[in-house]
């Protein structure tokens, strides 16, 4: 057999007989924690032979791809697992996802809790067993008659798109598979395991179709990565904003506006306080506030070219006798307006105009999570025109601003350049004059940063925002995009010192996002304890009996006074009763007051986090409160 | 003949002959003024005959009835002077209207504006002839007969649209205008005459009929009253907010978004701190501020009645695979869905929700009118659930609230009560207590008020607010409208101290009303010299010449520390140049620096209404900004 060279990761190179197993290779190498290969490219089984010269890298658990192969495999255990408990059951599909996999399954009948835990102790054993995983390939007329005559109608229908004379399988044991594959060389590197839940699914997603049986499951290489991440589940679950915001009264849905959150007092004040936060710093910057229409007709998103690209995604008005409207899936279209209303000059640039209107996005039902991803919501928005060399300095700027709004918060995130697509439109010696400042820019901001190739819009570069939040979750949340078409579009054109028209390229940017979503990520980032300064009720005066009701009261009154959001609960329920309904509510301070408080005119304060921080002068706590507020703690 | 008995308004009886003219009665009544007469609740000429005892009111011009029918026979008097000067003109039809009258007559082009010196000229002559005005009445086809002779095709299309067997007739000198009356007894009557303008009007108001060209005129009794009402049509083109928005650069309209106000910088910070203010005050009041959908589905409207009502002027949305939506045309049937959210109790009552959520309504684009009547609004609006006995003293506090919103912006108002309409829904012993409640409040608050008989909504009695703007135009600004009905429809109901459940009555209530038309009478009001602490830009520094602009900045820089919405001028225009182009923009003051300013630190300071203010030092400017800021004036 020839020789072949298989070139490392490290650089090393090693010579093999011509057909050699990636394993052996691994083996070498000592890469025992190899699950596959990418060879020259490609991810491929350890099973794979070597045929010619090749670079090779080994992907463990911990690279994505790796990641992705494990779960896969995981998922054809579960289903192995299934058809041996329940021979009768009709396999459809079983893809890993971003966290664990699923297997869609005909049983004719839902999944039961206890049919899980039978199911995961048959995963745990077929695992222990340590079967190979083995490709087979078999003629496409063999694979149509294997699945008819077991009846696995959802396997042929999938055959029946697949237009290859042969077709891949993959086999542990006596269970075979319809699979491109790659999977793990065997199923004893599937360590733990865990089913998480069980829900209906329709075939093909189309509800004409019969509705299948999907498990949700996870596995891990050890027990340690399991439970720590059956951990984050539990907390994640604990924080979801979707329980606590109408828990904490903050917003709620109604049937009759999906995805469209109706504001209460105390999340509306959440919002404000945010968006009162960010007109004082975007004063203070020079940006100046517009406010443009919700509703445009057609021609307007003509010229903006939504009208082509993103009509699916709007709300669409007809009218008996004009021409027909939308709601405003975004601002943009309407700022080019506000610049096109006046003539402007090299003077007036850089111009910031900000706008927090609602936004409209049909969303498809399906797709709506809480505030997540919803069908209104107002973004901290704002265009900003500039001629070529400002784009630097305005990034700049930006940039600081970011770091000022995510520091008040407390959160760490990340940036991300995506860069020129293959195809894109303007010029590109711009293209790479911009991308180039905008990496300068990065480079000095000191902020952590990645580049995405090739990943930036049509119409130029951008610069995400990745925000981690407490449990290590990333959210992409502000977005400062770049954009030389849309000028083009509306003809924008300013007098620049020679006197030539030009065109301003414009800076779109978010950097909260969507405040609905920034919301949602802050109530589960802070699991529903808003910092001080966001609390709609920041300090809650419980009177011991109905006797101290009347000095309770007092206090309150002093304290609005003083400008703390506080209320009183002077009802006839027990103080240890009083104190839970507080910390349900998570107000940061709970100020009890009985007989001694009353008589000297103190509180005995107790926080949120801290518990009891014993008797003090009100004047004391009122002291705290500013401090506090006005670190924005 | 027999004798027939006459009552007067002063409660005077007289007996006259049947078959005298109601003229010799005003003549012994000394009524020298009376233009025509109400008898027995119709209005009717003056040559009108005595025929049964009946009650008399004479009308004069100070009567809106009698004004109406002075202009309605202005319009006839122009008609005359149309057909003298242009006798192959075709009559079409000529109302009075709210501010004198039209004629729309075809001559087959527009009138010219010599044309309407020339009108109004012959009007004046045929005036000073005091010919005699009579009604006959013509047989339906000796009527047609004669318009078919002179070729009149409007009158002869407006003729096939009545039914009766005799039509009736006015006829001056040779002019004969067909018309239902009544009229004046003569045109002599007729003493101020001015035409106002003339445009383009279809017939019918429709885009494929013929367009004729429409005169607009006024007359008056006298020539002091013209004058005024010329003066006072000066004064309001002057202050149109159509055109003061635009040049203050407070809004602007685009014709993508007919009626859809776009906020421009300076106007959407006016309109920020207008919801400042009204949030701080209703916040101290125990309101609490939510925000609902603006998409809602066509279930919503359903249950609320306003799919039945008022569909025809919402923004419908038609969705690919969902229930029809609408965009809201008003906040109430999403503050039911809050209260409905949870369970209330007696203790949670007046429970007061606040809302400025953007609204929509369809209204046609025929009757757009700058910011006065708008296709997207928001209002300052709430909706108060309240408990029977909660109705009186919720009105009175929202009559303090409106005193002192109005007393803010130093406008006057008087106030209507519209009481229970012929059809009506709910229990009329609630509403006979709600009304005489009402009323109590309104003869306690001392406000000037007057009441509407049966004009209130079929839901429930309401109090309108009519706000004097400072050229004495009225205006309906705020209402606030008890409803028993809606509470109904979404069948809310809290439970009282007896344990049974009830349902709460609502009061809707807006005091600005809708914030852009607020603005606009606002504008109108204040011939856009915004008060002080409304102005978008407080002061402007304007350096003499270059050698003080870096004075200047520093200037602006203290201002602005300080909290003063302050700019700059350091151009290179000659100092009268700056000084008015701020005086264009309503700046409230000017401070001028230049040599001796710098040198000593000071500011010579120019107010917008009182001019030159002198030298003053920095800080005592200051104070008086803060002064004049917190007394908002």
């Amino acid at each position: 057999m020839a020789d072949v060279e298989v070139r490392l990761e490290d650089g090393s190179r090693r010579r093999y007989s011509s057909g050699t197993a990636l394993a052996e290779v691994a083996a070498d190498a000592g890469r025992s924690d190899a699950l596959v290969a990418r060879m020259d490219g490609r991810v491929v089984d350890l099973a794979a032979p070597l045929a010619a010269d090749a670079a090779v890298e080994f992907l463990s658990f911990d690279d994505p791809a790796g990641r992705e192969v494990y779960w896969h495999s995981s998922a054809h255990l579960l289903a192995q697992a299934v058809k041996q408990l329940f021979p009768e059951a009709k396999l459809a599909i079983g893809p890993p996802i971003d966290d664990g996999f699923y297997y869609d399954i005909d049983i004719g009948r839902p999944f039961a809790p206890q049919d899980l835990d039978r199911i995961e102790a048959r995963m745990k054993e077929l695992a222990r067993a340590d079967q190979p995983i083995e490709r087979v390939e078999i003629p496409r007329d063999e694979a149509i008659r294997l699945y008819r005559e077991a009846g696995e109608r959802y396997k042929l229908e999938l055959l029946e798109g697949i237009p290859d004379a042969r077709v891949s399988f993959y086999r542990q044991d006596g269970f075979l598979d319809m699979c491109r594959g790659p999977h793990l060389p065997s199923t004893g590197r599937i360590k733990a395991i865990k089913l998480l839940s069980t829900s209906g699914a329709y075939w093909r997603g189309d509800e004409r179709q019969p509705q299948l049986a999907r498990i949700y499951g996870i596995t891990f290489p050890d027990d340690a990565r399991l439970a720590d991440h059956l951990h984050l589940l539990e907390e994640a679950k604990r924080r979801d904003h979707r329980k606590l915001g109408p828990a904490l009264e903050l917003f709620m849905f109604h049937e009759t506006a999906p995805g469209m959150p109706y504001w209460l007092p105390r999340g509306l004040f959440v919002l404000n306080q945010l968006v009162e936060f960010w007109r004082g710093e975007h004063d203070r910057r020079g940006y100046q506030e517009i406010r443009t229409p919700l509703v445009n007709k057609q021609a307007l998103y003509e010229t903006s070219g939504h009208w082509e690209y993103f009509r699916e995604d709007m709300f669409l008005i007809e009218t008996p006798d004009e021409e027909n409207y939308a709601l405003k899936p975004m601002n943009c279209p309407n700022a080019m307006v506000v610049f096109s209303s006046k003539t402007r000059s090299y003077r007036d640039l850089p111009l910031r105009f900000s706008d927090t209107a609602p936004l409209h996005r049909f969303e498809r039902s399906g797709t709506l999570a809480g505030l997540l991803r919803v069908r209104e919501f107002s973004q901290d928005d704002a265009h900003i025109f500039v001629a070529e060399e400002q784009i630097g300095p305005e990034y700049q700027e930006i940039l600081e601003m970011t770091e000022r709004f995510y520091s008040v918060f407390g959160i760490g995130y990340r940036l991300r350049l995506s860069t020129r697509p293959q195809v894109f439109l303007g010029d590109p010696v711009v293209w790479d004059r911009a991308e180039a400042e905008l990496q300068r820019i990065l480079e000095a901001s000191g902020k952590p940063y990645f580049l995405a190739p090739g990943e930036g819009a049509f119409y130029g570069p951008k610069i995400d925002i990745l925000m981690s939040d407490s449990l290590g979750r990333e959210w992409q949340t502000g977005t400062v995009q770049l954009d030389f078409q849309m000028p083009l579009r509306f003809r924008l054109s300013y007098s620049d010192k020679d006197g030539r028209e030009k065109t301003p390229a414009v800076i779109h940017r978010v950097i909260y996002g969507s405040l609905e979503r920034f919301i949602g990520i802050l109530i589960e980032h802070y699991a529903g304890a808003l910092p001080l300064w966001l609390s709609p009720e920041q300090a809650r005066v419980l009177s011991i009996t109905d006797r101290h009701a009347a000095y309770a009261q007092q206090v309150a009154a002093r304290l609005k006074e003083a400008g703390v959001r506080a209320e009183v609960d002077a009802g006839s329920e027990r103080i240890s009763h009083k104190i839970r309904d507080a910390q349900l509510m998570k107000i940061p301070y709970m100020l009890v007051v009985g007989e001694r408080e009353a008589e000297s005119g103190r509180v005995a304060v107790r926080s949120r986090e801290g518990g009891d921080l014993g008797g003090m002068a009100l004047e004391d706590f009122l002291a705290r409160v500013e401090r506090e507020v006005s670190a924005r703690s």
